[in-house]
């Protein structure tokens, strides 16, 4: 079963903002065993969204539309919706409830333009819209499947969650779509290729091998596609075993997850507990841990030490130390690992110092000077890295550089 | 002048990576005056590839291709080109020199997949990859443009910004767009919408007024389209400044920046500065805050103080308090943000603790719970909101929440 993604909304198409929808949506229906064909955006243009869903509906055999149903004038999908499918717009009492009940609840009147809302193409069927006033709609239409939906990414997720996906799941027979995702650590794309090109060679058609690589990770993914879920899952799971096999040292984990989450798996069967102490990537190693549900079993937490005196204060880091060799410096990097180790009272603890840029380098520390090191009660690695000058880039590649090499440690360790 | 953005990759179909390259590269092109048509991603199907490029070169001038460019055998743009513009492929011996370049400065050897990364269509111009060994290609066909780029958003963004962009402004007359955005904090879409109806009524028809609403703010972008850049921009200041007039009570920014951004030019030009203790936000409010160059100047860092210890400890919450009303209070929200005033002696300081979820909630503190607190020396403000169960987005939707109050209070203080 096909089914395509049209994101509807100018502000995609500046780059003004990123469309994580899309990935979202196309994650949700393979697991349920629909296939995405394409994910087109296209602008707040009438004739422009007619094509597109009529392109969509000659590929694909369910169109999931999101984007274009605010109660301002630049929202045109719902009235370009009625014209694709020659209905008028007709106030519907259920969703007019909605907005009445969400306008009540905040205790704010009701403006014409939000009553306007409750209208929808007379041919759809109502999916209610928790989280705000502009409602799904759902059309089957010479067998085909639209559905649209709103743009603002918390108010789609329920609607897919609590709506979408049941009842695509009820009305559909649906093949089956396995994925399995092997990620490795520390070994280059061609050189995985290299390991395992006979296993690679030996595929049945059915089954496709992809090599997703990433700032010094590479994921590979297994796919297969069928009608037996147990004859996939059995052929699927045996190949993957002999890729674990073959290349078993840089495996960090045998499913579809981040590297901090690999982490905090193993650490959390290990009992094994976690600080850190970060300057130039300020926050975000531990935002990358404690977006994760239950990361507090193993994440104390720790400093986010911008200035000098928070890296005093907070790591015990010495001040004659940052006066001779500097923030950025191995000395200081092993002072601030050692001294969240001690402070935080954790059993493993990263920390980063750098220069992110895109200034504040010198002849000797240029931008994209980074420091990293991590540490247990036996063992402290520490490591310059160095970067380029995109301040975002930097922070993202040290924090991954960082993790790396903690799951490094902690499986050289042998706990 | 048109383009459209082809992304190549199962990857992104299912869901498994989000698409961040294309809201950068329209962002870009829109800087130059290119208007992106249409952002399509499609799968490493060979039939697949070729229908979107005929699509795309159908309906704009330019088209930029990410992604397939890998050595490995899921990786088909290359010869999928070489195909729709019936050419052989040829080793180009520029790429290849980058190629063994690339492989000498890690002091790996090649391998023969490696060396058929040089080969490129002959109709081809090829674009230099700095960062990897994958080229760029450069098309001119029956009057349009194809660039062909690596996937990986580091090795597409230099070459992009190095090479694409220059060559696409000095070969082409291009038009101007400008895009001026006013952000707003604290009043709904339909509310804005209603107290600024003549001003929007009035815009002539070469300026459209967007709505983007998003987690209590919303985003006014007026966009121009024409030819003479000096009359666009007047005629955007001049609306511009009619709008803020009117609701300058809730504009945080007249530019297009996020929150935090807003917040660190308003206590940059103040001198005034910031510290964090975050808990249920872990670090994620931080890292806002210190992906913008030149945060070091008002932000000194503060506490990710996930555990009751860390919360004692960094912070000096009071052992009684945390008993008494648990780590998720009024109480621990204040003596958390009073800590980091005084600890971190920073003018500012937001403490934020809740129960992210999904779990972890109990019959008086469900999932969702949060208290924000922001303080100057003056003022304390505590705050508790209510959201869902829904982890990543409790964590966003508080960090941008504590940021909004954090706005009020600067702006209330009247510094």
């Amino acid at each position: 079963m096909l089914a395509e993604i049209i994101t509807i909304g100018d502000e995609i198409l500046i780059g003004q903002i990123v469309d994580t929808n899309s990935a979202w949506m196309a994650g949700e229906l393979n697991n349920i065993g629909i296939r995405i064909k394409q994910i087109s955006s296209v602008s707040d243009d009438r004739q422009h969204i007619l094509t597109a869903l009529a392109e969509a509906a000659g590929r694909a055999d369910i169109i999931l539309i999101t984007g274009g149903l605010g109660p301002t004038k630049d929202d045109i999908t719902k009235k370009t919706l009625a014209e694709y499918f020659k209905a008028e717009l007709v106030e519907n009492k259920d969703a007019l409830a909605n907005v009445e009940h969400i306008f009540s609840r905040y205790n704010r009147p009701m403006l014409d333009v939000n009553r306007l809302q409750a209208q929808v193409p007379e041919n759809c069927e109502v999916i209610l819209n928790k989280n705000g006033t502009a409602p799904g709609m759902w059309f089957n239409e010479e067998g085909k499947i639209y559905v649209s939906m709103p743009g603002v990414p918390h108010e789609m997720m329920y609607m897919m969650e609590d709506e979408v996906i049941p009842k695509l799941k009820s009305s559909l027979k649906l093949p089956v779509i396995i994925h399995k995702t092997i990620l490795t650590v520390g070994e280059g794309e061609s050189y995985l290729a290299d390991r395992i090109a006979d296993i690679e060679d030996a595929l049945p058609p059915f089954i496709k091998l992809a090599y997703l690589p990433k700032l010094g990770q590479v994921r590979l993914r297994l796919s297969g596609y069928g009608e037996d879920e147990a004859v996939l899952k059995e052929k699927i799971e045996e190949f993957a075993a002999k890729i674990v096999e073959r290349v078993g040292n840089v495996v960090a984990a045998q499913e579809d997850i981040p590297i901090e989450k690999a982490i905090l798996n193993y650490m959390a069967d290990n009992n094994l507990t976690l600080s850190v102490a970060e300057s130039c990537t300020g926050g975000y190693i531990s935002h990358l841990i404690t977006q994760h549900a239950g990361s507090s079993k193993v994440f104390f937490g720790g400093a986010v030490s911008y200035s000098y005196e928070l890296k005093e204060s907070l790591l015990g880091v010495k001040k004659e130390t940052l006066a001779r060799f500097g923030a950025v410096s191995e000395e200081t990097a092993t002072e601030m690992v050692e001294g969240a180790l001690r402070n935080f009272k954790s059993d493993y603890a990263v920390a980063v110092t750098g220069i992110a840029g895109p200034d504040g380098g010198t002849a000797d520390k240029p931008v994209g000077t980074v420091w990293v090191a991590v540490a247990s009660a036996d063992k402290t690695v520490v490591k310059k890295l160095t970067f380029g000058n995109k301040r975002r880039q930097n922070i993202e590649r040290t924090a991954i550089s960082a993790l790396n090499m903690l799951n490094t440690l902690l499986h050289n360790s042998g706990k």
